[in-house]
């Protein structure tokens, strides 16, 4: 099958192509394995963008994130790195297919050993997997899988490599599960970010965070802003 | 003035009787001095109680903390450590005018060097200067600066007296100005203070948050719960 309006552009079985934003952006998703979801909105939301940015996006997954910065935010240049093969073609496609082939890359390899030079970056977002390697039950699709468990790269690995790839005061945004959040926090300055900028997300008033938005500085100064709450209930709606 | 419930209890001047919930607590303060603030009773509301604990308050003013402990929570005796001997005097009067002499110590004492047995206590609270010594400008009151900034104890003298009073698995309970709440988890966790429970206070839904609550647990393990949010403008009304 392929895009009526791209003819370009090659959709696979098991592939599904989708509007979204009020159809501003349409995004070729794997019918089972990963799709994104309303975190990866929420994160680039977040994430404190200046005029020209370059941003990498560490497990970029379909692009979701570069592609909704660069529709909603004045980024420079996207970057979007992933890992697997499917999933890195699909973000390639989704970038043509959104018109930002000149904006946007996307680069198939490990985040723990990145084909990028260092130092150039000034903000690297990560919607990271949020579960501990070897905690609770893996998901029997592997794009599932990787996108939940730290099977193919740890928060220290994420660290670290941003470390490498941002410019002095760079920012790293990420979001991050909220029972994590004391080792995400202790992690961060180990490897020189100083966190900045917290958001919590709780589900409503009554109920405990699940999740929580991070914005630290690489050699930042002290000093943390909690920013309003978010109260998101996990629903789908961009 | 004598007070004509209590005839044995001294009223000096410069000082006030309150009564606050509902007539239930009578409150000794100074008219111009430290005054108790709604930190301490939502402190209070907080710090996660078990039967017939023992708690320490370090730094307890005019005693607020562990008066109200006894109202409200099940807590076996109450001691408050004061190094100010015109609040330490207040707050051993306010034990007894609210008839707590049996249940409440007060220990006129630095936090640094208390003059406590190690590791007999269920919890530790504490509600300190939120300051940094060389921050901002220093209260012309004594009373007040010495609550406001860390003019004779520090975030770090806390966590090693905490540690030196708790039992094994005791449970430390603060609030902390939101922005130097990495600090205070990092610092925690030097001290072998794992952060299980964090409250954030927000004056509303749109503002950013001025305090957090948090209580660690010494020895404990990892994971930390982020509690539903408190809306609160700072109004009192207890």
């Amino acid at each position: 099958m392929r895009s009526s309006r791209f003819p370009e552009i090659e959709l696979r079985p098991q592939e599904t192509i989708d509007d979204f934003m009020g159809g501003r952006l349409k995004l070729i998703q794997s019918r089972t394995g990963y799709r994104f979801s309303i975190d990866a909105i929420l994160l680039s939301e977040f994430v404190t963008i200046k005029k020209g940015d370059l941003v990498v996006d560490l497990g970029t997954g379909c692009g979701i994130i570069p592609l909704v910065l660069l529709l909603t935010r004045p980024i420079g240049y996207g970057f979007g790195l992933e890992i697997q093969m499917d999933l890195a073609h699909q973000a390639a496609r989704n970038a043509v297919l959104n018109g930002f082939g000149h904006k946007m890359g996307v680069i198939l390899g490990d985040m723990r050993h990145p084909p990028l030079a260092p130092s150039w970056a000034d903000v690297v977002v990560c919607n990271p997997p949020y579960r501990e390697k070897d905690s609770g039950r893996i998901n029997p699709d592997p794009q599932r899988a990787i996108a939940r468990h730290e099977i193919l790269a740890s928060t220290d690995d994420i660290l670290d490599t941003a470390k490498r790839l941002l410019k002095a005061k760079g920012r790293l945004a990420m979001i991050y599960p909220a029972t994590r959040l004391v080792d995400l926090m202790v992690s961060m300055r180990g490897y020189g970010f100083e966190p900045k900028r917290v958001r919590i997300i709780y589900p409503d008033l009554e109920s405990e965070a699940k999740l929580a938005l991070i914005e630290a500085s690489l050699e930042g100064r002290r000093g943390l802003k909690i920013l309003p709450p978010i109260m998101d209930q996990g629903d789908f709606s961009i």
